[in-house]
């Protein structure tokens, strides 16, 4: 169960206010990087856990932590509201075009939705969605999907830090951008843990390998058919990351038959034509329909 | 641009048409791990690549392989709903509980909306949804998006690979798990060739670490109040996996103060009670409203 | 900040897993009814919170408790899971249909994507929204919002009450039916606190009602035109539930004009019949178009 | 069944036409507080009507005079967008900031989407969604649930009539705010009708009480562990509003057990370290796992 | 403005309730094929339309007949899911296979939800989605999108037709059917009053031909690198559709480079080496990165 | 199987940089009007097609075709977005307003989300919805769904042809806007081949019409009851489009019976009232509740 402390994990001030700012800050709270998204994320996977306890632990601190960065941030977007309305009204009444350029990057639900404060969406006002919310039982793709939350959320925290010049704003995000940095460690941690990455690839690392067709599991197939260049890389020679094959370039070629149906079944109601083979016109004897 | 050859990357054979497991493949298909998703990341990563062209030139490479995928698994839906429609009617008439046993688990949309073929969707009918399309414009986390998505994908298919006994689904998942295998080692390797973790992280190794709030960017925040056992793990001391940093536990504590909001704007329409300080009634000299 | 206890706050035991039952407590978790919904619900209100500072302490107590009430309902899900794979695949596989009947009501993304434990989703699937998360910086708008998330909550659990005989199943959810209570009770005390609903209705009650257009805010418009019988009841006499008007009924008629928009914009490219008045054919001297 | 008069039910009429405007007004339209929710609402509870047939008439009366709400509205967004291509162009060119600062807020898909015509969409052109049609069959649970929509839906109508001054539109909207306030007070009554607030709660009150965990469902549970203040209130003290108990505080602890889940099933293909508890490294020692 | 009249336009019977059946006639309520759909599609091109008043008037018309298809099929949900609820319980604790086996295919929502009675959703529990409402201000658009609706609905009804033998329940269907054949005869007469399909298309028809890129308008492109056979039929020669072209088939070849782009901006904070260009490895003087 | 060449369909080239252009190009890249769907659309329908395998070749063919014209737009966007993060800076921190005027129609995710490059999402950030995607396995339905598509495409190329004068970007758009003249003529050109109009209406033209309700097949239902004029043209008289009838007008009247459904079960907790049949208070002898 869950308790609070009334005090922010961290300072939230907002020099001068901004409403552009404060849609641009919706994309941390409900984005698909957002801080909802990685809050939920990590309770459902300790919720979920099974295996070792303590990682069920670890998961249900962090999550927990969580919940504190989406108060920050709807904190910092009630706080860049303020004025909001005022010159909203200018905007839409057109009586001020300079004010309306700055207002223009408004969300009009801040005003019209929310009476100036955060909403559960994102930058555009799409709502939170929670298929985002991975938690596929496997403790090691789990991590790689934590990782990648972290990451695409600290890449979007440092555009959000050069966005604006607002120095309350920049400290804030100069914490949360740490403690994403943190957070990026941590999920690796765990990896090194259980073994390291080739220890724990391919993941699930519990499924037989020999039962995998042989010669596609560490095989680049190429589709490219402009032949200027390779794609030539890593990924093409040397011995695979897992340690477990050696990489190879192959190129595309198909090995299955053309896919051809059976007619439709007459209670669903395709055309009679699909039916009876009647397709066709005046060019059909051009047609070699069979395989 | 795009070609195509009307032959299948792999063969794709259904001994015993099975529409509960033809919902099931859906999943591996229209869901968050599934082939659509892959398809349209790597091909919109590699649209909007930025850096050496070498990466494009791979993403596009995958990218097209996996619209193969999907089509291999389209094929699979469609062979799995031979029969389902007698099957189907017999169930919904209710005269036949044991058929209807085998198909309750049928998506009614298999039947309904497509003629017993596949849809943009996932093992319960919801949509695919472009918000799974992460292509971030940072190489490495796109990387590790794309790995997460690999590996929840292969546990999938790991899954259904055990939910069905028919030979040639057996098969047709035992090439798209090596391939799988394949793409998680592949999307490493550009880590590596870049570097490796540590030159890699945190994500984006652009942004210089001196601007975070130093302190929190290796601690191990810890929430837990109850307190039989510490979170103790590789996450909590040692290096950071990062090389820049050395894990340490700390307690959570704000260091932020109590976050009040000024009273609402007029024109906003909170109710009147809010903006004059009204509120409360008989017990309200027990409350200390300020700070 | 948050904080958790690793220790529920309510005893969660599952006699008899049942997997149909797992994905019915699933509309609990993340249907418009469920408790991810308060939870945000009740948190974003107290972030975007307005006015006396009381209320917002108050739904960030009740928000917070919300979190575990979650993390009960999704050990509940996973506990009712156990055991499943093994059916499952007896259903999939058709070997045993008395097996398959039970299992028949499965979410087979319960096993396909989270391997036996709970989701960000309803019974059926669909991801939670955030759409649903209502806070509109009004309190009494937002009160009774919370009182309708309540009650239709409420209703929920009552109903996943009677569709399980497990007493563990059952005592969870009497705690469950408890809290509700008290919620719907918790959010009507701050509109009597407020002064009632007198005092409080119409919402928003900083609306001037003398710019309302007069005669038709207490008057029930009746748009059945078959005579049998008139829609009396008490929304149709008496003094208004505000006390601030006299409810009547009147028939419902137009006061507006037929609205006719003028021709399409070039640029638009509509069909250039659209926009040269030149629609219509053998029979259009019939046709009076104009007003 | 349904008839129509082309003439719309109150005038709508817009003296000088506004995009950004337009725009807005979506939100009434097709958002979580608009008119196709309360139109579909009010139609999915008449039609689902079990119980006295009165409340089954009233509800299709009043959802048929929504649909000549969502008229109004939609013609008021046409008509807000005449003239809007050419400022458009201009904006999308870069040749006039100034009405680029205006037209700033437009929505691009009423151009591109619908050529100068309303949308089924909110503001932020995020589309209509079926699930925030509530229709419970309890009726008690449905009458708040659309006092609930009117409230937000009126709190809505007041903040657009704040942000426009073109008389028409403002005319409009004062027709809409006026039945707003009729249908709260006409739904507050079907509450009254059915013996008021102490009979109707808590809600389904069909439900037998003493099967409530006894103890908890008058009680304010207090998650706040920052000591400074009590969240007092009238949902701390005195009587409960349904008369059925009396509010106590409580402070929030942990009832139930830590929840630890069985290892994984060996089909759902976690990593072998979940299966065969050999996770954790040099540091495990520190670890009790045990409960 | 709307009227209602409390009888269906046509008659609904249920003989034998049938929970499965109520949840596939779900898809004719709330699908991207139902009812719904149609409803608001018709009723947002009336509202929207520009040009000639006739064809806002017909649209208006058919627009109000179709709310009452969507009462007439929540009707029949409701009649389907009577009983529903002891075989519910039966089949939720097991105790009754064969009764399970009836109601596996029932939607849990139907009674966690909504008591019985229907939803604004598809056979799966997917909510309606507004984006399925087409109105693009051109007619002609518009009418085929009518077309399209019309089309796949009535292919869903005659499913849904085949699905059941209850007499009730085909009646009410043929006359839906016969409703779908009338509505997609109606949309086509619309096109040819308006000139036919050669005047009316390509669509829009008041864009100047001449500013299309020549030679790829009227061209059959082929991208099949299979040599067996050639995608021969009437879209290949012969005069085109619209009379002013004449088809011809060609392979499809690259007109474009191969596009790259600039290297990221700095404040976008994508990873060093892709700045710097210092991205590769061994490998790397194996790789041409130039064009 | 799928292959790609680097080199694009056709050239794009971006003379002045736009990112509120890019904004509006994302609508033809993941809108439903947009080319993912018809793409995914086209190849869906080829995967799950039975009947003449022709048509499954061509379907190919052209969704092939599409996947590079995703490309195309993608790469437009990314190009349009050059130059965009200095002057969204400007307008965030509101130091130019000419600028912030220009970059106000900018996509916030152009930066934060993708570092400058195309979305996977409409013009409003919406996410691309695989609901979008129709293949009903009729292909008369499928053929029309298809024209629909690509009508409505055009019209929106048109559109965004009007708002650019970049001779680059007017190019590419004349490019796709000849395609969509050449894909409205295909898929009508398989009308026509199996025997046109005529032949294929009313889809699915394998229902017996003799088992549709007679009568009501070829009749315009007027619901207007303002009777000022009448909704002549052409669908009220003279023969049907698929001349297997005769229009005429009827009007509206209701054929069935007032729907009453019985009282609610009591496992689903409706209010006591509800289901006592104590519902009403001082009026109910008013009340005529009886049909």
């Amino acid at each position: 169960m869950f308790y609070h402390d009334r005090r922010l994990q961290y300072k939230v001030r907002v020099d001068k206010p901004n409403p552009a700012f404060a849609k641009m800050l919706q994309q941390a709270i409900g984005g698909i990087e957002g801080e909802i998204r990685v809050c939920l994320q990590y309770l459902f996977q300790a919720w979920g856990n099974r295996g070792p306890v303590k990682y069920k632990n670890m998961l249900l601190e962090t999550g927990t932590e969580e919940i504190g960065h989406i108060e920050m941030l709807a904190t910092a977007v009630a706080l860049n509201l303020e004025g909001a309305t005022t010159s909203l009204k200018d905007q839409i009444v057109g009586a001020n075009p300079v004010v309306g350029a700055v207002m223009g990057g408004m969300d009009p639900r801040h005003f019209l939705s929310t009476g100036l404060a955060a909403m559960a969406a994102d930058s555009n006002g799409v709502p939170f969605n929670g298929s985002w919310v991975v938690a596929t039982g496997n403790i090691a793709a789990d991590m790689i999907a934590n990782v990648n939350a972290e990451s695409s959320g600290r890449v979007l925290a440092t555009r959000l830090w050069e966005a604006t010049d607002d120095p309350g704003m920049k400290d804030m995000l100069s914490f949360l951008i740490a403690r994403d940095t943190m957070h990026q460690n941590q999920w690796l941690a765990v990896i090194e843990e259980l073994g390291g990455l080739k220890q724990q690839f391919p993941i699930p690392n519990s499924f037989p390998q020999n039962e995998e067709v042989q010669g596609f599991n560490y095989s680049f197939v190429t589709t490219n058919i402009y032949k200027d260049q390779e794609a030539f890389g890593r990924w093409a020679e040397g011995p695979s990351m897992d340690g477990k094959g050696t990489f190879q370039m192959v190129p595309g070629e198909p090995l299955g038959d053309i896919p051809i149906l059976p007619p439709p079944a007459p209670e669903g109601h395709a055309q009679t034509e699909q039916m009876t083979g009647a397709a066709g016109g005046g060019i059909v004897d051009k047609i070699k329909d069979a395989l």
